[in-house]
């Protein structure tokens, strides 16, 4: 498979290949959060996924399909978050060796947490430019094959086994909300869901400082940021992937915003009231569900919690107790 | 029912009489702890329980059972944690009048916590003895019917019903380990356990500074204290009830104790690795499991996460970050 738009069919090869490497999370819901917003919503809970979140659904599916001789030569990647954490357990249970492009000033638990998982650290520079380009060279030179963090065909059909999921859990579902970062989760279920059950709508969420892809959806053409500035760290990519936008363009039907103190909300509510843990990015899709509540009324929502990547110290920090 | 020991059809009828009103909360697990323990443990998650804490299966229990006569004039209880909101969203939802004697002091949160849930607040000075007479006053003069915390007949067969759910979700389990404050939870799951596999071990976990029932069990006469210091706010008791104790006596195996930083370190664990809030008392057996994990070494063990009920800024100021 090159790298283009993936199909329907190589979402159920993924979910076939990747099976019994991870979990089908629960879906989760709230009389209060319902009450509250007058919908019926499930939260699928991709923070009890393996690794904390739903890139190890595209890890498994990317690094399982290698060759011999790639899985050989070993493998690279050069995202610091949870892609580099999911890159890192998948490459350790395949038994392939496994380098991870950190910037010099990375901090000691990032390190610490990605070598844990067995892969072995590379710093390269400040920028994700600088860490790309060594991953370019890694490749290159010593052939190690490069996993992408969600411009890849196969990450997206990995992480489309998300939203198959999804609508065989809730086959009656109105809505389904996903957050969007680089695009590889709500490419991927977009996909799967108006695959499944055209008449589901698909939409995409983004706090307010990182809106990329809202800009893009709008404009039908893939705006880059200079900058953005935001809590939710898994959406500070300047843009989507291409093959992402391309896929968001075509099967997603929305994008809605939230505010960072929206996110912060919703992280105390499912603290509080639900007992889980959310990561800032992974509150994104359910905040979008209380502010944009009027959209929803009577409907049966699915909002994903992408992940629950966060330590307390970090937590509590943002939560203002620090 | 007299107050006597309930017998194990009672926590069948328990079962029945409260089905539909809780969750058959899931068993979770850890590759990480049972890797550090060398165990084989399932975390029973009655944090995720209604109200987030088993205590609503025995407020359930004695109030679904309660004469039409005694239903119309009311119930009131003494207790202002788990147990008085257990018993205000019993109450609500089979339409009875529900009073809590609160201090005088009472925080405003804990009152609206529990008005929230339809209850209304009774406030009567400062000791819980005065709260006690307070109830009694009202039983005597006004027939509210009191629905005591853990020292009764139906409460124990509710609370029961936890320990029958393990046996059928867990069938090899080797040992049950539950937290101890008053002896509800404890006595009710020995005796449901001990009833359907006998070869089980039942295991009660205090913290160290409320550790008069492991004193009580070793002594096999029931010890009463002038204080208890801990984090673990549901094991604050002076003493386990009367039924309670000779429940305890009667077919728990063994006592342990953990210090509060043991509780601290597993509620951080179960936020930074399984993305779930326990409460300190919901964290007690759990940590039990890490402590001792000699005992436990090879073994099927299932440790039960009573509640999960901490706000954010309580659970902060607790980890440190305040």
């Amino acid at each position: 498979m090159k790298n283009t738009m993936p199909t329907f069919t190589n979402i159920e090869e993924a979910a076939a290949r990747i099976a019994g490497n991870i979990h089908t999370t629960p879906l989760l819901k709230s009389r209060t959060f319902n009450e509250q917003t007058g919908t019926i919503t499930y939260f699928k809970a991709e923070n009890l996924q393996r690794i904390g979140a739903f890139k190890i659904r595209g890890a498994f599916n990317k690094i399982l399909q290698l060759s011999d001789d790639e899985k050989s030569r070993g493998i690279v990647t050069y995202s610091s978050g949870n892609h580099a954490q999911a890159t890192a357990l998948a490459a350790r249970s395949a038994n392939i060796q496994c380098l991870v492009v950190m910037p010099e000033k990375a901090r000691t638990s990032k390190r610490t947490a990605t070598e844990g998982y067995g892969a072995q650290v590379v710093l390269a520079g400040k920028t994700s430019e600088d860490r790309f380009n060594r991953a370019m060279e890694l490749h290159k030179e010593s052939g190690y094959t490069i996993i992408p963090p969600y411009d890849d065909s196969y990450i997206i059909a990995g992480q489309g086994t998300c939203g198959m999921e999804i609508v065989k859990q809730y086959s009656d579902v109105d809505a389904v909300l996903a957050p969007v970062g680089g695009g590889g989760l709500i490419a991927g279920c977009a996909l799967a869901i108006k695959t499944l059950k055209p008449t589901v709508r698909v939409i995409g969420v983004e706090t307010e400082g990182a809106d990329d892809a809202n800009q893009s959806f709008r404009q039908k053409k893939l705006i880059r940021y200079e900058k953005t500035v935001t809590i939710a760290d898994g959406m500070r990519n300047l843009s989507v992937g291409n093959l992402n936008f391309e896929m968001i363009l075509r099967y997603v039907d929305d994008m809605l915003t939230v505010s960072d103190a929206d996110v912060i909300e919703m992280m105390r509510f499912f603290f509080e009231r639900m007992k889980i843990v959310a990561e800032p990015t992974g509150a994104v899709a359910p905040a979008a569900v209380r502010v944009h509540s009027d959209m929803f009324k009577g409907k049966k929502v699915c909002a994903i919690i992408s992940g629950g990547n966060i330590g307390t110290e970090d937590f509590c920090s943002l939560l203002n107790y620090s």
